[in-house]
């Protein structure tokens, strides 16, 4: 199998898994008992907590364990506005899902929720959103780097319109921790959302950055745990998975950077250059490394992963988190696609377990399928294929 | 070191391990991409949810996968009443804090929540709550078994009555899923929390059983997972372990009640027949069957097992979930113990890890550690020790 669905989720790091197994095995006690079982437990995560903070520049104290991204988003949305009086939110029109939901449910409770619009590549304008905003604005949201076409977002000049007005910017930083440095304290971000499982950590766990001096209440309410800002038993095995993961997309950044970038230029100058009717999606530049999203014309995105899928290749046609769903991609339609380039398109996002003879394959394996596919596409006579 | 703290959490067992570890090497995709990858992830988690509904005689679809007891907790009790329009909640004063605090903060939006008592062994009274049940009552939350003292609740009565009343019936089963047969169809019960590490599967992974037909709203939003009910990317490889622990829990129930029971017995014996002044907390007989909990007269509890910890044994005073913030049991106090009484209390809690070697040491090094803490104790006097 030559798997190009990396942002979907990740193979654990062997020494992330090596640094988890003691934990279920023997030092298998409760954080929040007194014995030394449980002591080992509890300085086990503290350390993990040093080493999430560190990787986007953050005090221990500021990280709130989670049990992965779609929590933090929650946490976030819904602690920070129950802390405020404002009654709009201020988000764009390509958000996860984690995101948009509880956006919805808080119009449905009679907050006013306002979605920026995109370009083309998937950038808001920082305009849009000083024009939006207003007194009564108690949360900006808008995400670091966008999970299906792989755009970074001004996140700087975010931060920099929301600390001028005093209102709480939260971004979703799922996709970009671990890809490209993130400093919370030069960006000036008040919360911000990391999964574990996209950085080759285990699932199940994440974390969301809260800012000293940031309130935020609980979505889960118990023994207090975490402060009291989110309880039940710590999962320990897997935060210090999450920690070990955290270090090593730490120590490895720059040399990670290099050969993912290396991997996607490879994979995009290809397909672009080999195959017909084929366009690159997302921002040419502002993007993260591991990220290639492409619409071949005439083609159904759904089709080519089922056929990539046979000849091995594990691929997506945008959120992992949505296609069960079979919706169009929200996404690409607020990036002004039309229809069939909607349909048409695919995301194949590397990872540092792949190889560049895996990439050469697999261009290989979908010129040969994206060929099958359009030799039989409604869309023949169209474009001559 | 002779682990006596199997209530608070418990050795993961080597076979759930081994179950677990492909789904970090091998076996990682997200189970919502409809690759092989992601395929073969989701049918691991319909497996795995059909282990943990046998385990309790639901059916796999009434199985909802949460990231642990409080996150079920938190559900169940938010999820159920915001379906309803009735504003009155029942609950036990002998709860878990994942069980208080949710009805806390509901009591500060306006809910009346009824604590019923309990009698000194830790058992309501039926009779209790068919007076408390208005029209307004939306909810009854009674647990189980109690977390501290192991006493078991009538609960098929308990049940019996929210369904003559047409209400609905959440039990926090944490304690006694996979130490005592329980069947949902056969009780009625609703709404029932389980947790993985309480029976030697992961931690940061739990279930809630919703009886076909209840309707509960979703605590946390997003993609859509678990039919909408808990969004989130699927913990695989810790619902794969949860599920292998669920199966091992029922195919040795009864071979596993038996060997607690030894053991339990033999401790209790032995420690009420061996140190003075002691007695036996919870019912003498419906309790769960790895649960001991004592009063140590003229001792002090923190004291006790600071002791105990140096001579390599992990006990606990009461719950792990509070001991840190070392509050009073509000357990015990609700079953009408006095100061001296509550703060003299201690829990042991044996798991099938556990020899009966283990326990003779352990209740010799207790009453070596009992006698040296009463010789200096400020109660020496009165009960002269």
């Amino acid at each position: 199998m030559i798997y190009l669905d990396n942002a979907a989720s990740t193979q654990v790091h062997e020494k992330v898994i090596e640094k988890m197994i003691p934990f279920f095995r023997e030092q298998y006690g409760n954080p929040s008992s007194i014995h030394s079982h449980g002591r080992l437990a509890s300085t086990s995560i503290q350390n993990a907590r040093k080493q999430i903070a560190s990787l986007i520049n953050a005090d221990s104290k500021e990280i709130l364990l989670t049990s992965g991204g779609t929590e933090s988003n929650n946490t976030a949305i819904y602690g920070a506005v129950s802390q405020n009086k404002g009654k709009h939110i201020i988000t764009s029109s390509i958000e996860h899902d984690a995101i948009l939901e509880p956006c919805k449910r808080l119009e449905r409770e009679g907050y006013r929720v306002s979605y920026l619009p995109v370009d083309k590549y998937g950038l808001i304008d920082p305009d849009d959103l000083r024009k939006e905003i207003s007194e009564d604005t108690c949360l900006i949201t808008i995400m670091y780097a966008n999970n299906e076409v792989g755009t970074i977002q001004p996140i700087k000049e975010i931060s920099h319109i929301a600390r001028e007005n005093n209102v709480i910017f939260h971004t979703d930083a799922v996709q970009a921790v671990g890809k490209i440095p993130i400093d919370v304290k030069e960006s000036g971000i008040d919360l911000l959302s990391i999964s574990s499982h996209k950085i080759h950590g285990p699932k199940g766990v994440g974390a969301l950055y809260i800012k000293k001096g940031t309130k935020i209440s609980p979505l889960i309410l118990g023994g207090g745990q975490e402060n009291g800002l989110r309880s039940g038993t710590e999962n320990v095995a897997s935060i210090v998975g999450f920690g070990a993961a955290c270090a090593l997309a730490k120590d490895h950044m720059d040399e990670n950077m290099v050969y993912l970038k290396q991997l996607s230029d490879r994979l995009i100058s290809r397909v672009v250059q080999e195959i017909s009717h084929t366009t690159l999606n997302g921002h040419p530049d502002k993007r993260i490394p591991n990220n290639t999203h492409f619409t071949f014309l005439g083609v159904n995105g759904e089709d080519l992963i089922i056929k990539l899928d046979e000849n091995k290749i594990s691929a997506s046609t945008g959120s992992a988190c949505s296609v069960k769903i079979q919706k169009a991609s929200h996404v690409l339609k607020a990036m002004g696609f039309s229809h069939e380039q909607v349909t048409g398109s695919l995301r194949l996002t590397v990872g540092i377990t792949n190889t560049e003879q895996e990439i050469d394959n697999a261009v290989d394996i979908l010129k040969k399928v994206v060929r099958e596919l359009r030799a039989v596409s409604p869309y023949k006579n169209k474009y001559n294929f």
